[in-house]
C-alpha cells in the first residue's frame, strides 16, 4: 500500500521506517525540510507541502498524522480540507483528546481513525500497541500499515467508533501513572528501609518470574543499572500530566473513583510546588495554634 | 479535694492553676525545682520528691501525672510502687499509647485512670476536653478535679474501661490530622487559584455561620491574621506524627480504611524527604525510559 | 430597604423571614402560589409574576434570587432582561458554578453579585455565612440585607470580583466533604474498634474543649443522639457530589493536589456501585490468576 | 544435590517436581501421607516423619520448608532442633514476616535462608522468582536448588542478610496490591465509561507493545476471556491483606508514605463491610443535619 505520513518527529520517523520495512510505499512531509530529508534517505518519497503530498498519493488516499496533539492536528486537517473524499482515510496517531477526535471525525471529509499509540521510542524495534477508533472499513483499509507499525497483527485492534481509540489510550496513560507510582512506592520503601539493598538486583529478580514483572519494571531495572541504586543525580520534580488529568476528569464525569491514578497525578503536581506546599505550611501554623509547637521558618 | 500533681510543664501547670482556682488543694512536684516554685507561687503546696508528695497527701490519694508519654510515666509509676493501695487513684493525663495504659492499669496498686487531654495551651482559659478510661468509682472520685480541669462537667466523660480514654484520644488526634489537611487543601486551592483572595477574610466569614466552622478554622483565621494571607515565612516541613501513626496502625488491625488520616500523615512524612522523594525521581527516569522525556538533574 | 426575593423554597423563605425581621420590606415571588402566600403571611408583599415584582420595586431595584442552580437562574435572568439598568443589583444566593456567575455578571444589565450561602436550614435561627463576589458599590448597597440574612456583619464579606463568591463557596463545599469523611473515619474506627463506646458521649466530650470541636461535630453528636450509637437504620449510599466535583476539577486546572477532598468524593461515587465495584471483582479474578485463591461468586 | 522438602502443598509439590526435573534427589515429608505419596510418585524419596527425613539426608543437610507462614514454621523448626549443625542449611520458602525470619535465623542451629517466592502456581512451568536472605555461603550451597526452582539463574538472588529475602517479598506484595488496583481502576472506568468496549481486546492490544504491558495484564486478559467482558458472576468482596498490611506498617516505621498501596489495601477492607460503611452512613446523617437532605434508610 501507499501511505502518506505528515509529521516526522521521532515517532513519525519510526512510522515511516516500519512501514517502509514492511514493503510499502511512503510519501512523507514535515514543516522541517531536514526531517523530510531524513525520511527520504530512509526510502520515502519526499513531499514539500501537504498539497504536494496529496498529489503524490493516488486515489483512496491513506494519510497518517503524527503531529503534536492540539492545534497542530487542526491546522493540518484545515489544510487537507477540500482535498479529501469519502474513500480517503486519515489516521491521527498522536495523543489527542478523544473529544477532539469525535469532533474531527464529524467534520473530516474522509474517514477518520483516531489511533492511540503506546510503546514510546522503544517501539522502533518492537513495534507499537495501537488502539484504533472509527469506521470498520477504514480500519481494515489501513490494516497493512497497522500491521507494520504495531508489534504485528496482535498489536492493533479496533476499539469501537470515533474517539474510542484515543479514549482507551487516555485510560492507558492514567493506569501508567499509577503503575509508575506503585513501583516508586515499593522502591522508595526499599531504599529508605532496613536493608542495604541493590535495587537493580531486586528489579532483576522480580523481572524473572515474579507476579509484578512488567515492561515498566524492566525500565526500573535499566534505571538502577544506569543511574545507580540511589538514582544518582536524578531530580524529583516531575513534569507532564495532561493525559492523567483527562483520565481523572472522565472518572469524575462517570462517577468512577480513581484514587490511585489521582494520587499519582497529584504527586506530580506536588513535586512542582517551588515555594513549599501551602497546606503543609498552614499545618505548621495550626500546630502552633493548638499545641504551641514551634513554627519552622524559612531562612 | 486534695490533688497531687506530678509533672509541671506547660500542661501540668495549667492543671494546677485550674484545680486551685476551683478551690481545691494541690501538692505539686516536678524534677525541675523552678517548676515547683512556680506552682507554689500559684498556691500549691510544694513537694521536693515523689515520696514527699505522697506523705503530704492524706488517705485516699489522688495523683495526676502530667509527664511526657513513654518512659517518664513508667519511671514515675515505679517510684509510686509500694506506696499506694486500692483506695488510691492515679490519673495519666498525657498522650500515652492506650496499650501502655492497659498494662499500667493492671500493675498499678491504686486505681488507674487514663485521661486523654485535648485543647492545648488554650485550655488554660477554656478548660480541656478529657476522655477518661478506668473504673467507674475512680472516675467519680476524681470528678471535682475533672470538673475543674475540663471546660466543666460537660468537658469530661468516662469512655469505658482501662485504656479507653487514651484510645479515644488517639483517634481524636488522627481525625485532627485529617481536618488540618482538609482545611489546608481548601486554602491551598484558594491561594493558588483564580482570585486574589484575603484568606483571613475567607476564614472569618466561614467561621460566622458556615457549615465548616470550627475551632481549627478559628486558628486558621488567626494564622492568616498574624502571618499574612501567604503565611509569610512559615516553612513546609511538618514534624510530629506519633498519634496519627498509632491511629493508622489500629485501623490496620481493625481492618478499617482510614485514607484521609493516612494521607494527612503521609504528607508529614513526605515533607521531610530532604533528598527528594525517591518515587518521583524514579518516575522521571521511567518517563525517559518509555518516552525519552528529558531527565531533570540536580545541580 | 426594599428587597425583591425570587424563589421561595426553604432557603428563600428564610431570606424573606430574616430580612423582614430586620425591619426591611420584601416583595416576594415564586412559581408556586402557595409559597408566595406563605411569604405574604410572614409579612412580605406578594407578587404574581416577575414583571409584577419588578413594578412593585421602586428605583434602584435590589433583587435576591434563591432558585436552584442551573437553568432556573438563567430562565429568571432572561425574564429580568430589558427591565434593569446599571443602578439595579441582582444577587444570586444559590449554589451556582462560579463560571456561570462570571458569564451572568457580564450580560446582566444590572450589577450582579454572586453570593455563596452556607449554613443550611439551621441558618433560619443563626443566620448564614455569605461569600459575595461582584462590584464593591453593589455589595455595599446590599449590606442591610446581608446583615439581616447573615449571622450579622461578620457573617458576610466581599471576596472579590464577579464569580469569587461562588468560587469560595465551591471550595468551602469541597472542604466540607473532606471534614465529614474525616469525622466518619474516626467514628468508624471507634465503632469497629476495641471498646464498646457510646459515640454520643465521645462526640459530646470532644465538642467541649477538644481541638477538633466544630459545628459538624455537633451534628455528629445530634446524629448519635437521635439515631443511636450504631446509627440505626441509616443506609450507606451517599448521593450528591456536584460541588465537590467542581472543586476537584478546579484543583486539576490549578494543578493543586486535593487528595482528601478527592477521596471523600470518591467514597460517594463508590457507595453507589450497585453491581459491586468492578475493580474489586477484577482483583478477585487476578488473585485466582496468580495465586489460585478461590473466586467468590455472586449468588 | 540432595534436598529435603517439608510441606507438600501445591507450592511444595512444585518445588519437588522442579528439583527432581533438574536431576537432583529429593526426600519429601508432609503431615498428610497422601501428599507424601504424590511426591513419591513423582520420584521423591518419601519420609514418614521429620526425624525420618533427617536420617535420610546425609551430611550437610539442605532442607526446604514450604509450610504456611506462622506457627507451622516454628513447629517445624522445633522438631528440627537438636538435629542440625552449622553446616546444615534450612530454607523457609513461605510468606513469613521478615522479623520472624530474623528471629529464626538467630536461633536455628543450621544456617537459615529466608526465601521470598513469587510467581504462584504458574511457576510450575515457568519457575519462580526467589528473593533470598541469609549467609552468602548458605545461599551458594543451595544454588543448584534455586536454579531449579526459580526461572533459572536470573530468577534468584541473594538480597542481603537474614530477613532481607522476606522483606523484599513483603514489599513485592505491597506493590502487587497497588498494581492490581491500578489496572482495576482503568478497567472500571472503561467498563462504566462512554464506549461499549471489549475489555479482552483492550487487554490484548495493551499486552502487545504498550507501556503498561505486564504479567498481571496478561492475567486480566485471561480473566476477561474466561469470565466475559463484564466479569460474569465474580463477586466484589476481596479477602487477604496480610502482606499488604505488613508493607504499610513498615512504611509507617520508616516514615515513607505509601498512599497507593494503602488505598489498595483499604479497598479490600472496605469490600468486607457487610453492614455498610459506617463513615458513609454518618455522612448521610450529616447531610440531613446541615442541609435537610433526606436520609436514606435500610429496608
Amino acid at each position: 500500500m501507499q501511505l502518506g505520513v505528515i509529521g516526522l518527529g521521532r515517532m513519525g520517523q519510526i512510522v515511516v521506517d516500519r512501514v517502509l520495512a514492511a514493503g510499502h510505499d511512503v510519501v512523507a512531509f514535515d514543516l522541517e525540510p531536514e526531517a523530510v530529508a531524513t525520511a527520504a534517505d530512509a526510502g520515502a518519497e519526499p513531499a514539500d507541502s501537504i498539497l504536494d503530498l496529496l498529489e503524490r498519493l493516488g486515489e483512496d488516499k491513506r494519510i497518517w498524522l503524527m503531529v503534536p496533539a492540539g492545534e497542530a492536528v487542526d491546522a493540518t486537517l484545515d489544510e487537507l480540507e477540500g482535498h479529501l473524499d469519502g474513500d480517503d482515510v486519515v489516521v491521527d496517531g498522536g495523543n489527542s483528546h478523544y473529544e477532539d477526535s469525535v469532533r474531527r471525525a464529524q467534520t473530516c471529509e474522509g474517514a477518520y481513525l483516531d489511533c492511540g499509540t503506546s510503546g514510546g521510542p522503544a517501539g522502533a524495534q518492537l513495534g507499537f500497541s495501537l488502539m484504533v477508533g472509527g469506521p470498520e472499513w477504514a480500519y481494515e483499509a489501513l490494516e497493512p500499515a497497522f500491521d507494520a507499525v504495531a508489534t504485528g497483527p496482535a498489536g492493533h485492534e479496533r476499539m469501537g467508533p470515533a474517539g474510542s481509540g484515543h479514549y482507551v489510550k487516555m485510560v492507558h496513560n492514567g493506569v501508567e501513572y499509577a503503575l509508575m507510582q506503585a513501583y516508586g512506592e515499593g522502591f522508595e520503601l526499599l531504599h529508605e528501609g532496613r536493608y542495604d539493598l541493590d535495587l537493580e538486583d531486586v528489579a532483576s529478580v522480580w523481572n524473572n518470574g515474579a507476579v509484578i514483572r512488567s515492561w515498566l519494571l524492566e525500565l526500573c531495572e535499566e534505571a538502577f543499572r544506569e543511574e545507580g541504586t540511589d538514582l544518582g543525580t536524578v531530580a524529583d520534580r516531575v513534569e507532564g500530566g495532561s493525559t492523567g488529568t483527562w483520565t481523572v476528569q472522565e472518572g469524575l464525569e462517570q462517577e468512577v473513583p480513581l484514587p490511585l491514578i489521582y494520587t499519582a497525578l497529584g504527586e506530580r503536581f506536588g513535586s512542582r510546588a517551588d515555594d513549599g506546599r501551602f497546606s503543609r505550611r498552614l499545618a505548621n501554623r495550626l500546630r502552633y495554634g493548638f499545641g504551641r509547637h514551634e513554627v519552622p521558618r524559612r531562612e
